[in-house]
């Protein structure tokens, strides 16, 4: 087989940001290759991210993963990838004003997902989980208690009659906001029965999705949510059954 | 006078992340409406935001300010913002290529405001500092002592041979750079003063953009750095004299 024109490479153990470029691939049956996922022995593992972390390969360097190798092109930024695949997938909406909309969207995502990576990692990224439990149990009460229903209920507001965020179709917009909804399902299951309620926009949305990815979401390509990743379901960062 | 074409949005007591839309204007030369700093009876004031943020407008609703409107269109998020002026500003590279490594360093630099932002508000936004100063202190010192230098030295790797972060000429990335070594330096003296001599370049670069902003620098226009944004200069979160 031909190498996929598109190749995807991301910390192989956790789905983190690297998850929401995957589903642009897989809801539009696009071949891509995983590189990180592959054996080390075919250039995959960990030591394919540092080979363009570490700028031991020509072009611009990307501070972190995920990256995207696409016609001699090096991309990071998760935003920044999508932005470039969604109109080559057939996922952007069709005049400039949607994909504005679409792009805000999508770092406003981002932007719920650096706060819920903050939820467990409050003091910064260099100490392990044990050494931030009296702030992240702050932190998280926080954004359980102020930040999650208010984000939940913009994306809400945002979603149409249609049923979609931007415009009467389903956009990377949607794809990502179907995974900011699981994660956040998963790591804070109490709270977020709580808002339920609240985004049955939301709900159906994330269901419809779900239903497109449905061999995708079943298959061993789709890494479980666990400790490694932005979603993690510490009970004691989850508050108290309502 | 006509209204100006540009109508920026933005907390009218701080530079925050609106300062990186400003100097796109201030450093073109380009006449914008500062809408949230004029008077409250001509529409201004911390009302204006609240006006877009609460969807009381029609279009898309922004989660937060900057907002910049521009031809009907109601823009938010400030790398969106960005790759939205800068090629109507002449700030843009002229390539693909180069417009997608220059949203890629636009979004990095927004990663390491959101890192100096949580020096100070490490439990999240809904605190006093005072609240924080416990976690604060960690934080930062994890900050200043592996983050700062990294990224400080991944952008100078970046600038090339004409001195510019993306290929021979000036643009909206090194106007942002600016801003970001101007912040870095008044919020961490001391830290900034033991990585000066690792980035030359980023020293020049920044050297350079002052210039082109000398009268803009030098005006009411130009808020102040302050403790109430984002890079903010508490002794106590710079670590000790070198």
């Amino acid at each position: 087989m031909a190498d996929p024109a598109f190749t995807l490479i991301y910390w192989p153990m956790l789905q983190g940001r690297g998850e929401f470029v995957r589903l642009l691939f897989e809801a539009t049956g696009t071949a891509y290759l995983d590189l990180a996922r592959q054996p080390v022995e075919q250039g995959g593992g960990v030591e394919a991210i540092l080979r363009y972390t570490q700028g031991h390969v020509p072009g611009p360097t990307p501070f972190a993963a995920p990256i995207l190798l696409h016609e001699r092109r090096v991309i990071a930024q998760m935003p920044n990838i999508v932005s470039h695949l969604a109109p080559r997938l057939g996922l952007a909406p069709k005049d400039e004003t949607g994909r504005v909309w679409a792009n805000q969207l999508q770092l406003t995502i981002g932007d719920v997902v650096d706060e819920v990576h903050d939820t467990h990692h409050p003091l910064g990224s260099g100490f392990v989980y044990e050494d931030h439990l009296q702030a992240a149990k702050i932190r998280a009460q926080f954004f359980r208690e102020h930040r999650m229903r208010r984000w939940l209920r913009y994306f809400e507001a945002a979603i149409g009659d249609a049923g979609w965020l931007v415009g009467d179709g389903c956009t990377s917009a949607d794809l990502s906001y179907f995974q900011l909804v699981e994660g956040l399902a998963f790591a804070f299951p109490r709270a977020f029965a709580d808002v339920r309620g609240d985004v049955p926009r939301s709900l159906a949305l994330r269901d419809r999705i779900a239903e497109r990815l449905a061999d995708y979401l079943a298959s061993p390509r789709r890494l479980p949510f666990n400790r490694q990743g932005i979603f993690r379901d510490y009970p004691e960062l989850d508050g108290p059954a309502g």
